[in-house]
C-alpha cells in the first residue's frame, strides 16, 4: 500500500524526472547513429526539460490513480504522467514558435539555444532564426509522438489503456485547436472567439481533464466518476486560467516572475478585458484605451489603465468568477466516490489552482 | 480468401481514402464544438490531403501483410496503413514549413491556404505568413498525433500491436533526424553530413522499413523476415532516393512536372554532386561551379554544370550504384519466406521505385 508521502507533487516530481531523465539518456545514445547533429538536438532537449516545470500534470495523474486505487503502486502508470508531461513540453516548444520566443524556464529555448549553435554557419540573423526555429519544430514533433509512444509502456489491462489513450489523444486535439483560436483572437475582430472557449481547449482541457481523468481511468474509476472529474477539471482549468489573468495584470512582479503591464501593451484580449468592456463607463473605457494595445504607453497611462479595470468593476467581477468556479470544483468533489483522504488532496490541488498569488 | 486484385495500389488507395474521409468527417464534426475556426482548419486539412498522394506507404503495409498473411482480411490492418499516410502528411506540412513551401500537390498547401484565409485580418505580408504557418503548424502536429491514435483502431493481438507501434515510433524518431540533418546540411561545411545518412533517415526509414516492417509484423512476420526486410526496405529506399536526384537533374520536366534545374542552382548537395567532386576533373569542376548554387546561372551554364556531371562518370555512378541497390534489393526478397506470387509484388515494388522516370 502506498503511503500518503508518495503522493506529495515533490516525490512525484522526483519520479517523473528520473523517468525523464531515463528517456533522454536512451533517445540521445539512439540518435548518435544518425550522427553529432540529431545527439545535439536531444542534448537541447535534454537541457530545456529539465530546467524547468513543476511536473504538475504528472502530479495530477498520481493524485487521481490514488484516489481510486490507493493501494495500487504508482509505477506502473508513471508512463501516463510522462506522457502528459511530454505532451506538455511539445506544446511549449510549439508555442514558443508561435510567440516567437527564445526564453522559457529563465534559459534558451530549443529555438534560443539553436540560434547560438547556428551562429558561426549562418551569418543572416533572420535565416539563422528560421533554422533555428526548424529545429525547435522538429524538436517539438518528436516530444508528441514519444508521448504517445510511452501509453504502449502502461502496465495495464488493454481496454484501459486504450481509454487512457483516447484521453490523450482529445487532448492534443483539443489543445491544437486552443492555440489556434489563442492565436486566432490576435488578430480577429473582436469578439469573434470568447475568452471562456480558449481558457476550456488552451488550458483546461489538456492541463487538466487530460491528467485527471487519465489517472482515475487507469485507478479504474467509472464513468460517472470521470464526468465529474471532467466538470471539476474544467471549473479548476478555467478558473486557473481566470486567476492567471488577474496575477498578469495586478499581481507582484517580485513574486511572479513575470511583467504585469505586457498584457495592457500588447492588448491581451482576456477574460477581464472582455467583462471591462461590458460595464465600464465611459471615462474608464478613455483610460483603458490610452494604453491597452499601445506599446508606447506611459506608466502613468498604464497605472490609469489599471485602475480603470479596478473602479469598472471588472476586476471584481473577475473575482466573483473565479469564486463561482472555486464552489463549483468544491462540490464536485464532494459527490466524488472517494476516500475523505483523496478529497482533502483535489481541495488542497483547488486551493493551489485558484488561491495562487504566483 | 483475398483476391490478388484486392493488393493492386488503386484498390488499397480507394479503402485508404475511403478511411481518411470518415476521419476528416469525424474530426470537423467534432471541431465544430470549439467554433468555425477549428472546423475550418479540419477543411483545409481535408482540401490538402485529398487532393494528392499515391497512398503509397498504406500500399506497402498491406503488401507486407498480405505476404505473410495471404488468407486475412486487409480491415483490421487499415488502420495501420492510415496511421503511416497521416504520419507522412504530418511530415509533408512541417517539411514545407521548413522549406518555406507554400505549393504542395498542384494546390495551395495549409501555409498558402491560411495566408488567403487571413488576408481581410493582417495586412503585413511577414506577420499574415508567420500566423499562417502557425496554422500549419498546428496542422501536422494534429496528424502526427493521430497518427499514433490510429494505431490503437488495430484489430490485432496486444503483442502485435505493441510491436507495431515501436515501429511507428522509430520511424518518427528517424525522420525527425533525417529533417533535421537535411535541414542543416544546407549550411553546415560540405562533408558534414552525408547524403546517404539523409537517404536512410529521410527516405528510407519512414518511408519504406516502417510500412513494409509494420505490414509483415501485423502479418505475423518473425524477426529473420523483420530483418531481411529492413535490409530490402533500406536498399528500395535509399536507391529510390538516388533515383530522385538522377530525375531531379536529368528528367523530363514535362513527365515528371518538376523543375530540373532548381537542384542545381539551389546547391542541393545529392549524392551526385559528391560523386562529381570524387572524380571530375578541373575544367569539369570549372564548368560545374559557374551554375551550381548560383540562382543567376544562364541556361548554358546550366546546361554546361548538367554535361560536366554526365562527362565526369558521375551520373554513371550513380546509376551503377541504383543497379548495385536493385541487385541487393533482389537478392532480399530471393530469401524471403513467402509465396512465389508474394515476391513477385516486391519484384514489381522494385521497378517502380528504382526504375521510375517520374
Amino acid at each position: 500500500m502506498q503511503t500518503t508521502t508518495a503522493l506529495s507533487p515533490g516525490v512525484i516530481k522526483e519520479h517523473i524526472d528520473a523517468q525523464l531523465a531515463a528517456y533522454f539518456e536512451k533517445r540521445r545514445v539512439e540518435s548518435v547513429a544518425l550522427g553529432a547533429s540529431y545527439a545535439q538536438l536531444w542534448k537541447s532537449l535534454e537541457t530545456l526539460v529539465m530546467a524547468g516545470g513543476k511536473r504538475f500534470r504528472p502530479y495530477m495523474v498520481v493524485l487521481a490513480h490514488q484516489a481510486y486505487a490507493p493501494e495500487e503502486a504508482i509505477q506502473p502508470i508513471l508512463p501516463a504522467a510522462a506522457a502528459q508531461e511530454l505532451v506538455h513540453q511539445a506544446v511549449l516548444i510549439h508555442d514558443d514558435i508561435i510567440d516567437r520566443d527564445t526564453i522559457r524556464y529563465g534559459i534558451d529555448n530549443i529555438t534560443g539555444q539553436y540560434n547560438t549553435l547556428y551562429a558561426p554557419f549562418i551569418t543572416d540573423t533572420n535565416e539563422r532564426h528560421h533554422m533555428a526555429t526548424s529545429a525547435a519544430l522538429l524538436a517539438g514533433d518528436i516530444l508528441l509522438s514519444d508521448a504517445h509512444h510511452f501509453m504502449h509502456a502502461l502496465k495495464k489491462p488493454e481496454t484501459m489503456v486504450q481509454r487512457a489513450s483516447d484521453i490523450l489523444s482529445t487532448a492534443v486535439f483539443e489543445v491544437v485547436g486552443g492555440e489556434l483560436l489563442d492565436t486566432e483572437v490576435s488578430f480577429l475582430p473582436p469578439g469573434s472567439i470568447s475568452p471562456e472557449i480558449i481558457a476550456h481547449y488552451k488550458t483546461a482541457s489538456y492541463s487538466f481533464v487530460s491528467p485527471l481523468t487519465m489517472g482515475a481511468v487507469l485507478g479504474g474509476a467509472g464513468e460517472k466518476e470521470v464526468a465529474t472529474l471532467t466538470e471539476l477539471s474544467l471549473h479548476l482549468g478555467i478558473g486557473y486560467q481566470l486567476r492567471d489573468d488577474l496575477i498578469g495584470m495586478f499581481g507582484d512582479s517580485a513574486v511572479t516572475g513575470k511583467s504585469t503591464t505586457t498584457d495592457i501593451t500588447e492588448g491581451k484580449r482576456t477574460f477581464l478585458v472582455e467583462r471591462f468592456e461590458a460595464c465600464a463607463t465611459k471615462t474608464q473605457k478613455a483610460s483603458f484605451a490610452a494604453a491597452f494595445h499601445n506599446q508606447d504607453a506611459t506608466p502613468q497611462e498604464i497605472a490609469a489603465c489599471k485602475q480603470a479595470l479596478i473602479d469598472s468593476g471588472a476586476k471584481a467581477a473577475v473575482e466573483a468568477e473565479i469564486t463561482k468556479h472555486e464552489q463549483a470544483a468544491r462540490a464536485c468533489i464532494d459527490t466524488l466516490t472517494i476516500q475523505p483522504k483523496a478529497k482533502e488532496l483535489f481541495h488542497g490541488l483547488t486551493d493551489k489552482c485558484l488561491s495562487r498569488e504566483a
